[in-house]
């Protein structure tokens, strides 16, 4: 049996996992890997392989059938897919942000070409969610997909809420065990959900946003006490990506969220993933798994290498694996035309009146308490007071903030969160 | 484009729900249904559709590309999907009972006859669990498949649980409420999970086995001091399939099990299904959906219509679906050579020396004890003991608790339940 011959871009620990799986394998031989540092030691057998810093020499290797794309970043990446297409490669990336931000233009590219382009490890892991979207639940038109899709924020929530860290601590903790970054900007500010579930919405609903103007919200503001009170009103706070289509307009985000406790998606501990996801006839389905780490991404991008080399032995098959991203007429709405029930917790000072002022405020804008409490008065006179409203739209929510915050009796607003249902 | 001609055997639920999902899709035509009682009123639109009561004429039409089976039982359904098969029609089923027994015969068939036949509705309803064992996560070998599979039971010990009603209490609840049928021998017995286990079974490890043959226990010994007891220790009773490779041999089961609370599996309530995999790469996944019911069911029915209508379009693609689950030099282990810790309640006189007599035929089969109680001592002296081994081996336990059901002081041995780990 003549071998497939695959190039890997990037050998950090994804593909040294994908080298590691794939060398049993008599179906496939690794013929490059292409790296920044080719004198670098690696924890894999390279012998037999050709090592380069130049991605192009693979790409431009005529015998070379599948290229394996496992570094990060768009550049030079954008670029190289799109040559690499050309030259009529099949495509497997882990590259979220090149989907998220490129998808459309990629898949027509490989429409041409009548090449594949897969990325189930872009998003969650080893957890097979894309598979499940494009054909395991093709009956089904979708209302929503929600999901826990960072495990680092996972992580760090779980920690706060387990050992009543603040969130500084926690992510210390999650830096040192290697689930943080030394830069967390990706994951604590959203950028890495923003970008996963613009991936997932593109699946479900047949089109890609720009993910750069998906609503993002981290989780850097969150407080050992917001966890507490959350728990007290009956909810634990998820980092979620949410992606709904209302009519012609999707409205996705990345957010922390409050999640009632009896919810399947609060029951989601420490680096693991979930997706939640409504379908028109399976009703809802929920997909649970380690989002990251070596061999659960690796066993994503073997699992789409695996597949193509079923493609590669019939004649046109790529257009089985082509997805569907570019067919649907939606666009991204405002966020100020969603609704939800918010969690606030405000700073505020001890003197009568406060209360009051706070109701006024929510009940000039139409938005109605549903629980407040008031914490501990400090030394300084200040009080906190965290409150759950009803459902109300966020347009009216920001206005009653606006007016909260420019009373004399507010120090400071500290939080606001969705509830999520 | 020419419309696919379907033929649908059996209108019940499912049935009817899959003519509902089909009707607006230009893709197909529902040909023909065949039905028991051809002049019985539907709750769908038949009046383009031919309705027999010989499933035989829409098998023999040429025209029908795809024999979609949503009856129940292997009369007369094993002859007549044997039957399609040699005409050349695809094959979709719901129907565990003949897959589980005669699957390795039905897919040879199918390959000799270069069609395919899809089976995702025969497990877990609309839950991607058949696709995502065959194709989502093709990189890893399996150690392991647990699964809460039978929504009957799951919703009768969740019952049991939160209203601390008896287990004939909420079987009467759940047949009025639809979820148990008249006769609920298959569900409460454990048929239903044994049939589903070894079809996962077989696509994890390669190999079906004789359900008949797989160990099951039913659910009709539990009762309301089962579940308060089990939950003081720290678990929640599940009705669990299991099935696990041990070198060349299947270890296969049917049996509710005690899962610890913090295990993804324990919070899977009411009629909900649940699979947990655990693969060599991915580590540990689970799904989570609805098991049944009518548009979850008719939504794996169709995704499996839609994937066939895709291999339609493209020569030889039939292989692409065909399941390998004869490969295998595996047969299916004895339950006595597992291990597993056991809970175990018995009824006893409360005479001085009954625990010492107990802990003496433990320590003589090497049974160590973990936890024990003593619950109320009824009028006729009577008292109930509960306790928890470590991990034992079967033939261990069972020869400990012949020596204690023969022991003066023991008047019965209420149940043995195995812990999950």
């Amino acid at each position: 049996m003549a071998k497939i011959n695959i190039g890997i871009i990037g050998l950090g620990t994804v593909g040294t996992g994908v080298v590691k799986l794939l060398a049993p394998d008599p179906q496939f031989k690794v013929k490059w890997v292409a790296v920044r540092d080719t004198t670098k030691e690696r924890d894999v057998d390279l012998s037999n392989i050709r090592v380069t810093n130049n991605p192009f020499d693979m790409v431009n290797d005529p015998e070379v059938e599948i290229v394996v794309e496992v570094a990060g970043g768009t550049d030079p990446f954008y670029e190289l897919t799109k040559h690499a297409i050309e030259q009529g490669k099949h495509i497997v990336t882990a590259n979220k942000e090149l989907i998220s931000k490129h998808g459309t233009e990629i898949f027509e590219l490989a429409k041409k070409h009548n090449v594949t382009v897969m990325f189930e490890a872009a998003v969650g892991g080893g957890i097979p969610l894309i598979s499940t979207l494009q054909r395991g639940l093709q009956a089904n038109t979708f209302s929503s997909i929600a999901g826990i899709l960072n495990g680092t924020t996972n992580f760090i929530l779980t920690q706060m809420e387990e050992k009543g860290q603040s969130f500084q601590d926690a992510l210390a903790d999650a830096q040192a065990l290697g689930y943080a970054e030394a830069d967390p900007t990706n994951d604590v500010k959203g950028f890495d959900v923003a970008y996963k579930i613009n991936i997932l919405s593109s699946l479900a609903f047949g089109r890609f946003v720009d993910p750069l103007a998906v609503y993002r919200q981290g989780i850097t503001g969150i407080t050992d006490t917001d966890i507490k009170t959350a728990k007290e009103f009956g909810f634990r706070i998820k980092m979620i990506g949410l992606a709904r289509r209302n009519g012609n307009q999707l409205d996705i985000r990345a957010h922390p969220m409050l999640v009632p406790l009896h919810h399947l998606l609060a029951s989601v501990e420490g680096a693991n993933n979930a997706i939640f996801i409504s379908g028109s006839a399976v009703g809802d389905v929920m997909l649970v798994g380690q989002g990251a780490g070596q061999m659960p991404t690796a066993s994503a991008v073997v699992g789409d290498i695996i597949n193509i080399a079923s493609a590669l032995k019939l004649p046109d098959f790529a257009p089985y694996f082509q997805p569907a991203v570019a067919s649907q007429n939606l666009q991204l709405g405002s966020i100020e035309d969603s609704e939800a029930a918010f969690y606030i917790r405000l700073e505020t000072q001890d003197t009568p009146g406060v209360i009051g002022n706070l109701g006024h405020a929510l009940g000039a804008h139409s938005v109605s308490l549903h629980s407040l409490v008031q914490r501990g008065i400090k030394e300084d006179g200040s009080a906190t007071i965290i409150f759950l409203t009803h459902k109300a739209s966020e347009r009216s929510v920001s206005r009653a903030l606006k007016e909260i915050e420019a009373q004399a009796t507010t120090r400071q607003i500290g939080i606001a969160l969705r509830v999520f249902e």
